[in-house]
């Protein structure tokens, strides 16, 4: 997020997915091992910052995110040329992914173990389907803010590990908006990169 | 701040000049060698925080604050027994002090080298005089949120010393509410404590 909150800026559409000014946002990212894997490349910075995403993201069994964050168009799904992602053919999840909408769809599967599976009866419900398709291992809760939201007032959130670009966007999709606690997540480290500040929270 | 930029709790009062929860935020500061010499007490600790607490405060030759950082009440001043200011017959700051109000009030000098001058005039013209009493010397400005913001929009900031507490208040006076961008201030250095962080913002 930026130093005010913004996981993502102002006017997000198909061309701007993270709003204006939102991907610098991920700027400290793009050098890293951790994001060229994910676009299936070789090399990459590896440094304190690729240190802790990787581990962020080392167990994940299952993903959850919210309809817009998966994107396309607000509303009822389109019956022709259905919006499938911002991912391609082969998104970099492989593993069961869980979008929360209103709209009802049938599972779309696409190539290497991506099934995006869309949730209608709430964040409860998206929380039970996406623990049973994990099984031992984590869920990451991938965004956007309104779904982070949801999970952290309710309290459903065992960990939180939060990257903070030392900039304002002034306005967009406010992470914390109307959480008043962090339901007992407490500061376990904090790694201060020189481009971004890490902080991971667990359950104290 | 809070992790959600909140530099004081809601519910501010006489009893609570920091709003509720808002003392948290300080937690960190009270151990230190430097809030022990303000209190005019030896000992404290000496540790990443204390240097950087310190060295942001070493050089101030005049401080600006809000009339509602000064406290009291709102609206004009009493004529009878006026609020001197949260800080009893000698606050520690030692120097010319510049509150902006609405409301004109003669200077109110106190033990200490304390002179507090009322100005009714605005931002720039409240600058102006700090930066005539301070000399050679830095200006702080001190807070609280909404004059932080105000001098933040007209880019009047050429450092920002930034310490966040990593809690949710969920509720108070908001540092960065409205202000979009940083106007050339550039993160210098993160220093990363268990209990907070601290950043520094130059101007680039």
């Amino acid at each position: 997020m930026s130093l005010d909150c913004f996981v993502a800026g102002p006017e997000q559409s198909v061309k701007e997915p993270l709003g204006v000014g939102g991907e610098d946002l991920h700027k400290w990212l793009f050098p890293l091992r951790f994001w060229y894997k994910m676009q299936g490349k070789p090399g990459g910075e590896e440094n304190a910052s690729n240190d802790f995403i990787e581990e962020s993201f080392a167990n994940i069994g299952a993903t959850i995110m919210g309809r817009n964050m998966f994107g396309g168009h607000p509303g009822p799904w389109k019956r022709d040329n259905p919006w499938t992602g911002w991912w391609g053919k082969n998104p970099p999840y492989h593993h069961p992914v869980f979008v929360l909408t209103h709209h009802p769809r049938e599972p779309l599967r696409l190539e290497g173990d991506n099934t995006f599976n869309f949730v209608t009866d709430g964040i409860e419900s998206a929380l039970e389907q996406a623990k049973r398709a994990a099984g031992a291992k984590d869920i990451c809760l991938a965004g956007g803010a309104s779904v982070a939201n949801q999970y952290l007032k309710a309290g459903l959130v065992d960990r939180m590990d939060l990257s903070v670009s030392p900039f304002l966007l002034g306005a967009g999709e406010r992470l914390f908006e109307g959480v008043t606690d962090l339901h007992g997540l407490e500061l376990q480290r904090t790694v201060a990169a020189p481009d971004v500040t890490h902080y991971s929270f667990v359950r104290g």
